[in-house]
């Protein structure tokens, strides 16, 4: 346990001077007086802010520059959070929350200054109190890693999971999960679990929950309200809209990218308007259908012998060869353009299909559909055996992919299953 | 030589039953009546549609269906079309044109159905004949490639031939590219030609010229118009703003992605409003100077042993222990959120360290900037000795990389250079 947890440099040099360590109640004379609770920091973050819990459950960061007296309040003790037990309110729709860890799940515990995943129904309830208000949430905790280290083993795992509760009372099922991979996670579960009877929403946050900005309270109390309102199936993205706190848009699970590395809204469905718009209490539905099939039927299988290939000026055929001879199932390409890629491929390339493998082409453009008709190149790709997946994004595309193939490693299998529209992955 | 040259299925039944070919001057009643020469088709589209140029130059397409009655007219011969000897007019700017290849540098015969790159000057003025207004232009067929086909070794034909011209006349120099890689190919001559006293214009159509929405022609006036107002110095990539032909939008060539497959505003800059806006004959300037150093300075130097590694989850870390061992001098990470790759990669990235490879970070977000200081993952990666690379964008920071490294095998050399702005490739 460490009294200054996340604090370094100037700040924690300011903490130690004044004799402030995380945890203390104390009082703030700045431009305004604040009052309130020295928070950890679990984002490494700079060295120039303390944040403060004020009593009203928001945290301020103060730059410490501009504080002009910080004195420790009178206590005789530090304050312990009590996990106060939120009566669930009966005939509230029921909710299912699995945590799989990313900076959304997490918690601190300012005694101590570790960073916990939330655990109980009861904790998430005390952190986000809005939410016992709209459904009875019951949660659980299936691991707790940054998305990064997500891995499709544990798309695996989310999915088995998921599946155990097929018949439940739950009226839908949120996945909180890391940001950074979670379009990836949304993809497999959308093909896995086609036709769950249940709308099943995955949930981030872009800024942690010791910093004022953070966007977890907001994106949680949206999935959840999306989840009682919405009337609909399918798997989902749920995230702020853009930086503004009132609009959380509802993404197609096959549909959407992370396309920004660090602001609230940067998830974005791919040419098209989110599936939902959540403003307020209001709902605005922009989408069709989510799956082809309505009936459920659960399909959790998975190869990992996928490959996605960039292609760029430059790039040595070479490589496309060690990926062939390590007996890969599938390549998507990310071509050029309307799904090209150069001359200098075109021998590896037969050698590739020669071998049996699958060969899908997809766009770097991200937007937009691969037409391979149109130029000669195309035509040439089209003779040596690559199959044009219309507009399916390149990530939707490695998962779908890996997905199949866990199942059949038949060709013309594989094709005509990643050209049917099994959940929303291609449009018109 | 083809009488139904590009025409294929319903529409080349449609002109033989009515014993039509290819360079006929004909009268078609449908909707409306109209008069022209029918045209050969090359980009491969649909079989419903036949296209017709009519008097005024412009090219319209028909759907045989609605046609109700084609006439060949009563010419003795075909319509031979005469290269116009266009007058340049005095005193104004000269701009030089260089051609490489793509959907803009062609041009139908109509006569013969081939498909030849613009040659002369006078057969491009005589197909734009607006530019002959606003320039003198000499133009130079450099090679003829679709710029799927375009490699690092035509990059430093076109940065060799612009340097023979850094003493001239002219007030600017127009490159004719094809679009899939044209932003590959600016990011070079912005590095390789740093500091060059005129402006170097990309240009490019998403639309070919046989078809009536080809942006051929206002691309290519925009670029004109563009380089005799605009008073400064880069490269660029001058493309249509949007769907709209008023409007042409003039990007930084370190900061541009072609991001919609079809789209004619295919061209984005990132994170960014576009350097320059033109419409009609007012430029909007939103940018600063391009180069950080005025002075021109060519370095015309490349190696292609650098390798784009965009990770994913269930990425292998033994395909990246190929690019190791095929003696790589460089790899650009396409990470995940802020600058992330799983844990699974840190061994086989350690090694990398070790044989002295440069190890460089950008994000698959595209937009926004890596921060690898604010969760552990990024810290254990720059510990690792990964390079963050700001908000440069991963297409540019493989260009820059293979720049650099013709030059230099120095790692700390390689670092401090691409971390330099050298050419606006990074923004704040």
């Amino acid at each position: 346990m460490s009294e200054y947890r996340g604090y370094e440099g100037d700040s924690l040099e300011f903490l130690k001077t004044n004799q402030i360590s995380v945890g203390d109640s104390v009082t703030i004379i700045a431009d305004i007086n604040y009052s309130g609770m020295i928070m950890p920091r679990y984002e490494h973050s700079d060295d120039k802010h303390i944040v403060l819990k004020l009593k009203s459950g928001y945290n301020v960061g103060l730059e410490i520059e501009k504080i002009e007296k910080i004195e420790k309040n009178q206590t005789t003790e530090k304050i312990i959070e009590k996990d106060e037990k939120i009566e669930k309110i009966e005939g509230l729709p029921k909710i299912l929350l699995l945590s799989t860890g990313g900076t959304i799940a997490s918690k601190i515990d300012y005694r101590t200054g570790a960073v916990t995943p939330v655990l109980t129904a009861d904790e998430l309830n005390s952190s986000v109190p809005e939410l016992a208000k709209i459904a009875n949430i019951d949660a659980e905790v299936l691991f707790s890693e940054y998305s990064e280290n997500i891995m499709p083993e544990h798309w695996l795992k989310i999915a088995e999971k998921i599946n155990e509760y097929s018949k439940s009372e739950y009226a839908g099922i949120i996945v909180a999960h890391g940001t950074d991979t979670m379009h990836y996670t949304s993809s497999f579960l959308s093909f896995a679990l086609a036709g769950f009877p249940i709308p099943i929403v995955l949930v981030g946050s872009q800024r942690s929950s010791d910093r004022a900005s953070s966007d977890a309270a907001v994106n949680l109390i949206g999935a959840t309200k999306f989840i009682t309102k919405s009337n609909t199936k399918g798997v989902y993205i749920v995230m702020h809209q853009d930086e503004n706190d009132d609009t959380v848009a509802c993404h197609i699970g096959t549909r959407v990218r992370k396309n920004h590395t660090s602001k609230r809204g940067a998830f974005q469905t791919i040419g098209d308007l989110p599936a939902f718009i959540i403003t307020g209490n209001e709902i605005q539905k922009n989408t069709k259908n989510f799956f082809k099939i309505n009936e459920y039927q659960p399909r959790i299988y998975l190869n990992t012998k996928i490959a996605l290939v960039k292609y760029h000026p430059g790039y040595d055929p070479r490589l496309l060869d060690q990926i062939i001879e390590a007996g890969y199932n599938g390549i998507i390409f990310e071509g050029t353009g309307l799904g090209h890629v150069g001359k200098t491929m075109y021998e590896t390339v037969k050698k590739a299909y020669k071998k049996g493998i699958f060969l899908g082409m997809t766009s770097q453009c991200i937007d937009g559909r691969v037409r391979m008709t149109v130029y000669e190149s195309g035509r040439d790709l089209l003779d040596l055996g690559i199959i044009p997946l219309e507009n399916m994004i390149p990530e939707t595309a490695l998962v779908k992919a890996m997905w199949i193939t866990g199942n059949s490693q038949d060709r013309d299998e594989i094709k005509k299953i990643m050209l049917e529209n099994i959940a929303s992955e291609l449009t018109n």
